[in-house]
């Protein structure tokens, strides 16, 4: 199985980040592939990045058409996932819902717990979007800054406990999905140090591509996620302007 | 008031239409700016499409900045709303939204009625986040293919007829919203041949623009809508790159 | 346009507050009327109250048929506004409605907040009538005694202000709806002193009103909203029984 | 245990037929007073009539303050339900509600089945006003005209009975409400020839008050339904403005 | 009527406590016949002790089928409900339904209130199950340790009182429901010093039992809670293995 | 990894079937051990079967405590899970869970097809349990007899293709989930004349169960799944008796 991993972000950091725990995740036999936008923002925090994460995912997506048998969207929001789905005959992952749905395993409600306030809004919609609402009991976040995006879960680790176990208690949260690509690998670090279970996205949505590999499912010929008809277009990036082409590897 | 009209396709006769019904709606003293997408999709449909539409408003609001009051983003579905009303300090409203919340004053329940089939899932998709699927009965759509994204309204005519009526009568429907740039102006032509009252997109836009002029509101500095600190990007369209950066006009 | 502003109130002070605001808001060309219930309560606070709120609106209504193009139901809480869709074909507007819609366009959220807690359940038994709780952060009202409906926003000026700000920082709202007709103008004495975007209701219906003429509907021929057949009555007010008889200007 | 039984209609011939079915259902030792409205419409249908349903309620209530220990409102809907609860300490129960409330135990889903059309739309809000949207799979109605209202359950009866095991095959209702006043009795007419259990709205309202005056609650003294504040009023009905002064029996 | 109460939990003290309260409620000609578990847990808390609770509970009534006309589960969170409706052609009502479905007739939101934090999960699951979210402010409990289930609410009583009015007060609960057979009676020693009106579960249970058997409705032929087909077991309780195999007293 | 895979029913022939696909579907390196219920009923179908198959999953988890490092309750329905997932301290996954959330992934909206009428009442409390009603469009069912339960799905191959087509066509269903065990393995006969995907929960469940073990979550220390405190009882199930006494292996 050919896994490609996107970094809608430009921070090759958090990149190595994704791909390191993603690594780990992975069944033998996984070809983990994983790559860092080359345009758009360093790291997506608002509704308006989510619209440049969207287009970056898209045409990131596009330019590997072929060479991949499931992709994860690795930004914690799924920029793109939607349309993603419509384009693409193999399963797309977004880290976001691949937590969530991990999450509604290990508890009755989950949280989401992330690491900047600027966030917030954006996750609130993600959560809205899966319709996921009714298991979720809150999103919630350090409402500080921080010095690099690379290192915030370090710069941050007791905060986060500390923010962690107050939700699971103040929210009746049963398990907390840790939300945002910076914080990938964090869970194993403080597992130990919070009161309900952690969910580590990337590791979900790695074993989530395998279990929809291995459900083996037919490309749709109905449905809202059929591919769409061949579409013409203008000044758009050449790989993406293929895809909407309907011209497929 | 100088209200800015952006048709975030790249189809200049829907612009000319959109243009032209909003013309006639505004008040007196209203200076009206309309312009199609420099770079996209003909027509947006599809999710993907979506996310196109959404970086095109951006790019298109961006390169703008100050020289407006208001903006309506001129595709139902209302691609790059919530984005653009994080990085615009003036009202931005959509062609959707302002459709959906008119209709909320002419009847218990609203439907949405298009022409074609392939818009149906972004649509109900807005429908949701708008927060309004309480009032909406159904979206409909015509499933057949049409011949010019301009021309729709004329060649579909008698076929959109009856499917509002027969959405008004199975659904329940009390009002309809014909949804879709391309049928600007249509809800003139045959609302005396349809059972329940019709909302054209663009007059309830230009409209609901003047509202929230007249509403003299000041720019949120708490909120989720409170504009985000400034961001550096790499290889974005150089307007957004700016708006991103936190240069205001 | 010719613009009826009934304030289903006893109180001619709030009707002058109305006026006032109102008068501003309006379109060069809208003819305004406003005038102050007969018979009622002071102020509407309860949801008992609301019932006479209702029928005494439906009275006032009746009693001008044929002389306006478009009526406000001065009071929050939209009393009778059911009922008065129902009976009139032109369209009626409510306070709340309007404002809670156009805050819509303002923000995510909006919260609603009042002066007094009295006010608080009808409130929002009208949210969830209108079916936009799922937008609706909360309605929040000072506990407190006041001096005069006439001079509330006056005597509570800090105290609003305060409650304002906590309600967007506490309940996530992006927006506030200022809450009940004493209100009226309020928004812009204290626009500068509060973190988000606030909503003059009275602002709002005008606009709203100015809007639906603007859309020129077509009275419902179907749906829940379609004139009823002629009926009936004993003892009720003349111009009602009128109404309800089927008989118009 | 005094029992009021009021229709807030002018027919007198409903109220006996509400008054004979709650008569057999009381328990023994109940005293049962039925009372017909003075003033108002034969029967209420629309939202406009429910408007004055419900003020005449409060004032049939009002009239007889201090003379009954529990009352119920004998109309289906449940006009000025709501404010009655604020104002009378004694419990006070709707036809709907009490119907509804009942139908909850006998099935997972009830649908409501009447005899016309025109109390489709206040039907469905009734059920929303009291948050059982969930448990109701639908509003059905006949959608033709009928000679009398005190005769339209002999007219209709093989209509109705064809309408309810449709409504339960096609809606998958559990249970039936059969609403409407008018209909009182007619669950036990048609029992045996309707596939799922029937709730007559009267015999459940009056075991329902009977359950209400077992209980033995404390009026509250916090609460929305705690006894509002006295209040002027002008113009109003003697024994309603006496009720909202706050002088009590 | 012979009315069976069975107590699915081993608590013979308990049993008493449900049985002398249901004996006040009852009306004269109620033949009531109270019994408790022979197996299971002392006191269902968890949803663990549920799922004993449920088969127990189908046990026991299907150990006296045929010598009831109506029978209530007597543990708040209705073990096996849904189940013993499908099995028994009388109706069978739960205790936290019959509390929650009356203090819809008492109050907009009703809370509920009990004496142990092990049960709010399985509480709230409860509330759900029945579609009653929408009416629930809050489930609340005591966080603390008791001496004896059958004691629990002397040796509380204060603070059972404190946590009533202070959710009274915090969540917005017009009235509480008592959750928890132990609290049998209670709501009667309390009710001077709570705020709002308490609903007793065992009086609700014993009137709504009345008013299901005064509707006389027939068992379904139809709908989610017709009697299923005969089917075989191994291994079960032997009058339970009877009810499966469709044999009827 | 030891994976318990239990079948709660007494069908031998569906715990082969049950088997053979979760063999398949897991990693190298899992032991898998199925096991079929040593009482109960031959095919759950009911809430009165759920009952009983709730009961009998905690027994046959109890009996096994230790020696495995996640279960799977193999009935779709998942009874039993609440309890199970509070009594141990390993994953436990549902049928019906697994493949619910699996196909959130593969659809905006999927739809639950199955062989027997007698099971959507339970299906459909199922979806909301796990409070994914938002995402399912339909639970359907054939409505006629079947000769035996191993056999069903080769006996109504065609009759079941049609459904899933249908219900994807007229329900909108972007993916169809195959319900009920007896359907394991389904998938992979007919998902070529399907026009949407479908998902087989066996493999969705066994790959769930891996996704995990790989989070490397710890026992809950708080939240309503954490291990309840040990409790005493009467006349269970030895295993399930030390269980709930706080013993473990």
């Amino acid at each position: 199985m050919r896994l490609l991993l996107i970094n809608p972000n430009t921070s090759a950091g958090v990149t190595q980040k994704l791909d390191a725990v993603a690594r780990v995740a992975a069944a033998s036999g996984t070809e983990l592939v994983s790559v860092t936008a080359p345009r758009g923002v360093p790291y997506i925090a608002t509704r308006a990045d989510a619209v440049i994460g969207a287009i970056v995912a898209l045409e990131m997506l596009s330019a590997r058409d072929g060479s991949f048998d499931a992709a994860i969207i690795g930004a914690f929001g799924d920029p793109g996932l939607g349309g993603a789905r419509e384009l693409f005959s193999v399963p797309v992952i977004g880290l976001a819902e691949a937590g969530m749905l991990s999450a509604c395993m290990l508890g009755r409600n989950f949280s989401i717990v992330t690491f900047s306030g600027a966030l917030v809004p954006w996750y609130e919609e993600c959560v809205k979007w899966h319709g996921l609402h009714e298991r979720c009991s809150s999103v919630r976040a350090l409402n500080e800054g921080f010095a690099t995006i690379e290192g915030v879960q370090n710069e941050k680790e007791q905060r986060l406990i500390d923010l962690a176990n107050r939700t699971a208690d103040e929210d009746g949260a049963d398990v907390i999905v840790l939300g945002g690509a910076p914080l990938s690998g964090f869970a194993d670090v403080i597992c130990d140090r919070v009161a309900v279970p952690l969910v580590d996205c990337v590791v979900a949505a790695v074993k989530q591509s395998e279990a929809l590999i291995a459900l083996k499912t037919r490309s749709p010929k109905a449905g809202t996620y059929r591919q769409p008809g061949a579409k013409s277009s203008i000044g758009l990036d050449p790989f993406l302007c293929r895809m909407l082409a309907g011209i497929r590897e």
